[in-house]
């Protein structure tokens, strides 16, 4: 079924069209078939008047206060979930992924706006900080000096291909730019066009039912990278931030350090995400174990950015039972639909060029198909394949992964040592061989942005304390999380006041508190009055 | 005088002395003489076994608890104190600053020292985040999720020239590197090495007392640029933190980015910190106004970053007066000496070249002197001219500055638009006349780290509030402080646990809270337990 979009297909530059520039079209991964109707990827003029409106928009829209911004996201995230059974539908014919799964992320994406909404609403998120004069002070008088977060300037947001709604439009890299008060421009994934549409034009009538100027949110189009390119380099872009490969993040990297005002740069590029398995949890719940991973790592056919991509299995009397059952799974596992065609074919391409036995390999795709389906593949090696084979802890997108056994404690920990950054890792282990194992723990959290006991990797809690992150080459920059309340800290920097009257300083930062937030008064956590 | 320095004139690489390669000396900027004894330039050998050494000290020192890091910073800033009067003099003839100002300094470096220890004794900086686990929550059980900042690794440190105690080898980058739990690495500045031997070894001697691996802390000499370009290029080090010229400081950006694993990098690099004098002030305080300014442009011989080089003035009636006052106070300006004979040639040639009419100078340095004296410079000039000259807007290091008279309003709304990234803003107004004033006060919050009303740029307070930093090209990442406690982030990462059991948690993460840190529970901020 070919869903007819009512929406003009081009860019959205802020209340107005974009150009009908050059033309591409979504493929439906599932059939290899073109879907209606065609797409119109934005012409430079398109994309200096998102800049100068998103730029126009900057001094208004920064100065909402808590309470606007909270009840623009929550505004968005109603306009989703009023029009999900069509972006539902649409996600599904571009994506191939199944309707409960994007029933879930439609979900997920409104729980991160209304997440942030919270947050703002809230306020004390600025962390507003006050150190009170003293005049007495010798040998010098001591200023009032007070600080908060303020926001960075109009943050352009690539939507990820694998995630058409959490991390794509109005995904969370979306959300915390706006919650923290940039304007924000998407650069649309060519994969999912239609979906990013129906989103867009939430927002857009999210902005405009708000009452806020038309720049805080655009959307732009383009098949190829010569828009994402321009949009990096625009001097009215003061941050960035990607999901994706690390080809396409480093190339970004490059492009905001090079700029002659170098801009922060965000790219989460991926991750192995290795799992543990101690020799507790082997030989008590080995069985368990198996069927969790086969669920894990071919969850959203492989997908996910913590997709469990090396696993470490001690050598041992329960090992064989192990393997047995986790081929057994993998061998049972249905063809897999990816993203699109092309990754469906770097998949394939990967899994045949890989150095490892194969263990076990899911059904297989029926063949001659234009579809970007897939075999699960399940690869077997030893600490010394890993050693001479570094290939073997890189990551492959798609349902596979490899099986690493480990003869002694000493293989294992060199194995953590050696780790590039990673966004997780993962210990099954009894609770009693932990302490066993601090050492582990200790490596592991020096290479990763979150560390999982006794679960697997996919499936990221929205929450306040999540970090996903990790050292680079998982992201591009391993001091801060893209998902949960804290990803709102890469769109701001500190400004102070020093010996500003209460009138001219910000709400935040009024001796009287009339937010009646939680601020830092000389060194103390209160929600008292300065002075 | 010359000081007859009692240590090595060597690297320090931890307990270990570094090798005698190429040598140089420090020059006495007051004579031009050369300074007893010769120094020697760090080898390859030594960089390898300073980063080795900073590696193996990573696992052990990052695990300190806040009390033992606490007592460590203290310990330096005593030992520090000890050694005051040798560091001083050697001060003193390494820079010619006076010794009152460099009493001061070690007063500076200490607090900032103390400050840190406070903050990490007191713990609740990690911002411990827990969300509780709900197993019962539909449609799936929700995980316990703690996270907190942890160190980065190894962190390089470059000392500036101009503080060469409070930002150089026991300076504010290396107090919030060590509190955050990174072993430092120092590349002494060439123009001081006495005074950074000095310091270093009060350093070694308290990590030595302090029971703790000697790898925390090495100082490196070299009177060039390739040991900081190898420092920075190498794979164990994981942040470069430096005080300095544009040159260096973009230079380093550079080098960091372009690494296979590119680091964060913080480089402040000075600035303009406009002066916006406002009609109300200048008529009712305009020779206050003068005398203030004069002071802050001369202090330190014009040598801080936050150093007034560009002056606003409302053409007004008070205009002459307040010309006439200010260039009297110029002219009156004794000979001022600067840190090295390069910089005052830089000063001399740059002042010479400033396309603008000079309202009055400063008295003469003495002829054919090889001091590095100079004459302080104060030049006027109209809102056209700079319109029509950008270099008006930039940074000559040194006793200088601008004065710009604007017609009205709109001017000045202008040229504060036209502002690049700065340290600072500074507003000479009267109270009444801030509400008139909010959208220059808007302006300049996107444009500085600090606004500063009725006083003066230089002079930064060291506090939890302070923000010394600002959009490029004031500094690389405009979202972080170099001074004040909030510089600890600089050197932090966050990192989460999902599902781990008290015993295998961080004390700050523990459901007991046994540190008694104020954290963030399920939303909330509090230092109770959290179950």
């Amino acid at each position: 079924m070919e869903l007819a979009l009512e929406l003009k297909p081009v860019s959205l530059i802020g209340f107005g069209d974009g150009a009908e520039a050059a033309a591409f079209t979504a493929i439906n991964p599932a059939t290899g078939q073109a879907l209606e109707p065609k797409f119109f990827a934005a012409s430079a003029d398109d994309l200096e008047r998102a800049t100068s409106l998103a730029q126009a928009a900057f001094p208004i829209y920064s100065k909402l206060s808590g309470k606007e911004k909270g009840a623009f996201l929550r505004r968005i995230a109603a306009a989703i979930e009023a029009a999900a059974p069509a972006i539902i539908q649409r996600a599904n014919l571009e994506t191939a992924l199944p309707e409960a799964r994007l029933q879930g992320e439609v979900g997920r994406t409104c729980n991160q706006l209304r997440l942030f909404a919270e947050v703002v609403e809230e306020g004390s998120w600025v962390d507003a900080r006050i150190d009170n004069a003293d005049p007495n002070r010798k040998p010098l008088p001591k200023p009032s000096i007070r600080s908060m977060h303020h926001p960075l300037g109009p943050v352009a947001v690539f939507g990820a291909s694998n995630f058409p709604l959490a991390f794509s439009v109005a995904g969370g890299d979306t959300a915390s730019a706006l919650a923290a008060g940039n304007p924000v421009i998407v650069k649309a994934h060519p994969a999912h066009p239609g979906t990013s549409a129906l989103v867009g034009h939430a927002i857009r009538e999210s902005v405009r039912a708000s009452g806020l100027p038309e720049g805080v949110f655009s959307l732009l189009f383009d098949a190829g990278v010569e828009v994402g390119i321009r949009l990096v380099k625009h001097p009215a872009i003061k941050a960035v931030a990607f999901t994706g490969s690390f080809a396409g993040g480093t190339a970004l990297m490059k492009l905001a350090a090079a700029r002659p005002e170098p801009i922060p740069c965000y790219s989460e590029m991926g991750s192995v995400n290795p799992v543990f398995v101690l020799p507790g949890a082997l030989s008590e719940r080995g069985s368990a174990v198996a069927t969790g991973l086969q669920a894990s790592f071919t969850l959203g056919a492989g997908q996910f950015c913590t997709k469990p991509g090396l696993v470490l299995v001690p050598q041992a009397d329960g090992t064989p039972g192990f393997l047995k059952e986790l081929g057994d799974r993998v061998h049972t596992t249905p063809p897999q639909t990816l993203l699109t065609k092309a990754i469906a074919d770097r998949y394939t391409a990967a899994v045949k060029g890989r150095d490892a036995t194969v263990l076990a390999q899911g059904a297989e795709a029926p063949a001659g198909s234009e579809a970007a389906t897939v075999q699960a593949s399940l690869f077997v090696a030893d600490y010394k394949d890993l050693q001479e084979n570094a290939e073997l802890a890189q990551e492959i997108f798609g349902p596979t992964t490899v099986v690493v056994g480990y003869q002694d404690r000493k293989q294992l920990l060199a194995v953590a040592e050696q780790l590039e950054g990673h966004l997780t890792a993962t210990l099954q282990a009894d609770e009693s061989e932990l302490g066993d194992y601090a050492d582990l723990i200790d490596i592991l959290t020096r290479k990763v942005g979150r560390l999982i006991l006794n679960a697997y990797p996919t499936g990221v809690e929205v929450c306040h304390a999540m970090v996903h992150g990790g050292p680079f080459p998982a992201t591009s920059d391993g001091r801060s999380t893209s998902v949960g309340s804290q990803a709102i800290f890469r769109f701001t920097r500190l400004v102070c006041y020093q010996s500003f009257p209460d009138a001219a300083l910000p709400d935040e930062l009024k001796s009287s508190n009339p937010l009646g937030i939680m601020r830092l008064v000389d060194g103390e956590r209160t929600r008292a009055a300065s002075a």
